[in-house]
């Protein structure tokens, strides 16, 4: 028998990927170069020239047993030490390998961090707008997301809501700062007012409130933004971190989990990590990408075109009326619709071939997000239409 | 909290790393060149030389943005083509991309094929002796593996226990043939009959009952025994496929799943493996790795070495006086200890250096596992210490 829990969810299609296909087969009639497709969060820039260079060089220096050998389950050791070192020299931290577990991206250490604290019925909080893969992630652990409405005055916290939603039932909250979708990055009076609830709530229970927090977009922090490391503000932190962006390697699934050498059992968590991966068939990413990144810890892809996005946009959407919070990272903007619903809006702006993605699908109805991690030519060539989009359909003067 | 099921599991060592990690602590005091290690399955043999191009030629002639770039969930459908085809090819199928899913590894797809086919607490039905990792694959899905009594005659199937153990609540067989650990080859009179009982049974139940295989050792198949395709005998077939051991690359963590096109929803099931890979963090196998495989899916490494050894250590095992099926393939065999209990058995031959796993973990007490993925000086070399064991603790003439 089929399990029923996978085949109903057939039915269910991503909006973003409807988009994204709707943009392809427009693309086909009209010139790809001629759509302005704000649909998909995918890298723009190439992989740094290094980390060519070291998968080269394994492939060509070193014993093909090794490179293409097995990895330990919880990772290569000397991998693990290199991820320790650079976080400790970045952040102030003192990891050391024992606290890494490599995964295949921020999604692999997503699925073993919430299998971690949690035990079937166990809520985890997040909180809107967020990233809808969230909802299989920790759905399909047997864990329930419950979304936590969104602070759209500024896309931080919103404390009310969130004390009134930190009940004994929920064992981890999941942050993502940088945010997609809206870009912003939480502040440090955000993320200690957040381990204060935390830890006395915790106490208040008499059990551990875990930390996961989603870091993908670490390295994409834009000018004048303060950069936080999210472990330094709660013990209880596991950090879930990917390659993908920061590298511009989003197919090459390689990321990790680091746990706070200051949380409860932090080497046992990192131990059952290996567990939970027999069960799941993970076993471990690739050697040959796990050895590359070592060699590349300290590297990124060039970066800066988001940020030129970025202003090109938000420069743009102000000067149009949008009520907008200016992205402080990632490739993403999360401005507010110009009418109720979302979805019709993104559906009017598809004749003028703007590709925008609902908020609904974010937890965050009457907003859209636009993922500008596309050329900057395109993304100058998009406000014509976006001007015109905004003075047909609703009137907007420039 | 942390999850108990997780933490409980950490207790329970793997006697096989047990024993490769005395290998490798014995060979520090008197060389490992002295150790006759012959505890873990690790490919001995490199990648062929096709591999290690088509992965430079990737890096250095392609589009990073499309080498590195996100493979869709289901995998990437040129590589999905050319699995199809290569399977039509030698074993006379009719797959197409539509009935292949891309994975990491076997591991991978064995994880995808049991959520695909079992609720929790349904059953799975595996054959000692087995793989123990099936024991976490199975379990930690929801569904409970169930073992049947070894045929110790020749490793084929025990029938009658089969029969008997093949209840309504059973939803999925798991075969691996060529087999971990005995290294037999199910004939085709095996597969016939196993197709003929779960055909009546499926038939008596009013349910299908999947046959789950795992095939990572499909390449390494000895003089004189037949290839069989399983999934030819039978059309609710979900092949499981490593190229781990074919191509020497187990750390690139690359296989695939293959359904028979005759299976009722084929498609439908090839596209709930992109659901459950969302819910089990893994989304795709690596995009560099997939692109590198589809290039060599005609390659194998030299694997004629495990012939080799295998037939040295076969001869003189008989010669000893040791209960031994002949393998077929594989780079095990699987002996009849020379005293009931195959744990003492393997402790006493560790003062011969002589690192052997007993059968217990296998699901078959009483016999031991020999992986002879080793070099064949050193299986050469480890016959008078095989002798001098036999002879000194169990009186074995020459």
């Amino acid at each position: 028998m089929i399990a029923a829990k996978y085949k109903e969810m057939l039915g269910a299609k991503s909006v973003i990927r409807e988009l994204s296909e709707y943009a392809t087969a427009r693309g086909k009639e009209i010139g790809y170069e001629n759509v302005f497709d704000y649909s998909l969060g995918n890298p723009s820039v190439p992989a740094p020239e290094k980390f060519r260079e070291a998968v080269i060089k394994l492939l060509t220096e070193c014993n093909p047993m090794e490179v293409h050998g097995y990895s330990p389950s919880l990772g290569i050791p000397s991998v693990k030490e290199k991820v320790a070192e650079s976080l400790n020299k970045r952040f102030g931290m003192n990891y050391t390998g024992k606290h890494i577990f490599m995964t295949s991206g921020a999604a692999g250490a997503i699925a073993h961090a919430v299998r971690l604290v949690t035990e079937p019925e166990d809520e985890v909080l997040t909180f809107a707008p967020f990233f809808p893969e969230y909802h299989p992630y920790i759905d399909l652990s047997g864990a329930k997301l419950k979304v936590v409405p969104a602070d759209t005055e500024n896309f931080q916290v919103n404390f009310g809501c969130f004390e009134q939603m930190l009940t004994e039932k929920v064992m981890a909250v999941l942050i993502n700062t940088p945010n997609n979708p809206s870009g912003v990055v939480y502040t440090k009076e955000t993320l200690e007012s957040l381990a204060r609830i935390m830890t006395q709530k915790a106490e208040e229970y008499g059990h551990d409130i875990y930390l996961i927090s989603d870091e993908p977009y670490r390295e994409i922090l834009f000018a004048g933004v303060e950069e936080v490391y999210v472990s330094q503000f709660y013990d209880n932190t596991i950090s879930c971190y990917s390659y993908s962006k920061s590298l511009s390697i989003p197919g090459e699934r390689i990321g990790y989990i680091a746990v706070n050498p200051a949380c409860r059992e932090a080497e046992t968590l990192i131990n059952m990590c290996g567990q939970i991966s027999r069960g799941i068939g993970h076993n471990c990413p690739t050697s040959l990408i796990q050895l590359a990144v070592a060699e590349t810890v300290y590297e990124t892809s060039d970066l800066t075109v988001y940020e030129t996005n970025m202003n090109i946009l938000y420069t743009e959407l102000v000067r149009l009326g949008f009520t907008c919070v200016k992205p402080g990272g990632t490739f993403y903007i999360f401005p507010k619709a110009l009418e109720e619903d979302a979805k019709v809006f993104c559906q009017k702006a598809k004749n003028y071939d703007l590709i925008l993605v609902p908020g609904d699908s974010f937890g965050c109805p009457g907003y859209f997000r636009m993922a500008y991690c596309i050329e900057t030519e395109k993304v100058e060539r998009s406000i014509p239409a976006l001007r015109k989009f905004a003075e047909a359909e609703y009137g907007v003067k420039k």
